[in-house]
């Protein structure tokens, strides 16, 4: 017991935790059906800096402050999507600079980079706005459209529009700590979920360091069930996966 | 201002608000891929319950307790997906027990409920999982595999497959209170949001109980944008939509 407890922080410790915090109304409202959750969600895991918790809040200041500073507390590394455009309900650069209690004005930095796209006469105060960062941020660039997200402590900002969202994210990915990467392998059952539920727990509990989910679909065969092993250790997930494995043959040799 | 500030706690008073909570580790490592967010938006928006706030949280009981404590006291309905299967992964029914203070078991009524579909011999341990219930819940019918969700306080608990939530979705509906419906419409601008955002500007401030949004898109035609205003008093809607279509067209005339 005092072994097990005396080696948890160590690797608690080294993992590396990320949460993502979408805005706008256009998704609570159900109008714009989001296309960048699952995007952030897979890339986190294949950089071993796992999402561990997503939010979505309106455009509304106070709920994005208080989001914000909930989740930059709790993880690593907190992604926004969304409110970073040229108009009036653009708000999440102002609410990150009250989040953090910093200044925010238009950043030459980010002015340069919009003129890249934008003629000058064209640069109008509207789109000048897409060029207001806090102060101490670091600047994402932005392939797409030029305008940038940006960095400030642990809290990552980006566009909502999933083409440019992606191109700010691979830039920012490598600058990131990540940690052992959580690795995973999918067993097809060939079984309703309920009739393996119980070898299924019971190889949970086997091996405790293994998480192992059940996820059950219908094909055109009938009823059956993915079983994902899960762990970030690759000895142990070959070994669970190997015992999901026995007991999937095991059911099929008998039925 | 007294007037304003005698009227607004009479609206705030009629008004319903939900959240939702996404229960799952599938989602928040990019495996599976949320249906369910958008879907359910788009029905509470239609009743006149709007969605104020989404959550996602793994399959750790602590979280999901932590979670929907926090979104039960803040909004009038809150809505789970997920984790109510046969399986050891699935702990729903057991945290929302938890974050109740109350006690769960087999419920005879669900039982006979999983009964209607499930053979009684096949009703094994694991399945019959699906019929623990929290002490004082309500149950919700599901046409589709029986096991049903169920309702405690003002916390709603539906399957996270899709077609499952579905069935469940329009069961519960009808049951709920609902505020005056957010009405919305939608102008296409026929221009780059940043040239139109001014205006646009000017008229959100000429008509605060309106809120208009800005969602820029690309076409076969080049970068354009969809002007979305929306608000619960139809005459104001009527006359925010006719103020930003005058302006489009304005600009059009000019152009």
């Amino acid at each position: 017991m005092a072994e097990a407890n005396g080696t948890q922080p160590v690797a608690a410790e080294r993992q590396i935790t990320s949460a993502l915090l979408v805005i706008g109304d256009e998704i609570l409202s159900g109008r714009t059906k989001d296309k960048n959750i699952g995007h952030i969600a897979e890339r986190l895991t294949e950089i071993g800096a796992d999402l561990r918790e997503v939010r979505v809040v309106p455009d509304v200041e106070e709920d994005i402050v208080d989001a914000l500073n909930a989740l930059r507390r709790r993880y690593t590394y907190v992604f926004t999507t969304g409110g970073i455009g040229p108009t009036h309900d653009d708000i999440t650069a102002d609410a990150v600079a009250k989040a953090f209690g910093v200044s925010i004005d238009v950043d030459p930095r980010a002015k340069a980079m919009l003129l890249q796209f934008i003629a000058e006469k064209d640069l109008n105060e509207a789109r000048l706005r897409m060029a207001r960062i806090p102060a101490g941020a670091d600047l994402i660039a932005n392939s797409v459209s030029k305008a940038p997200g940006f960095r400030i402590g642990n809290v990552i900002v980006m566009a909502g529009v999933p083409a440019i969202m992606h191109a700010m994210l691979e830039v920012v990915l490598p600058t990131l700590d990540t940690g052992p990467r959580m690795l995973s392998e999918t067993v097809l059952a060939n079984a309703k979920e309920g009739d393996i539920a119980a070898p299924l727990k019971a190889i949970a509990e086997r091996f405790p360091g293994v998480s192992i989910g059940s996820y059950p679909f219908t094909s055109d065969t009938g009823p059956n069930t993915n079983l994902v092993v899960r762990s970030r250790d690759p000895h142990a997930l070959a070994a669970a996966r190997e015992a999901v494995m026995a007991m999937v043959a095991g059911r099929q040799s008998v039925g």
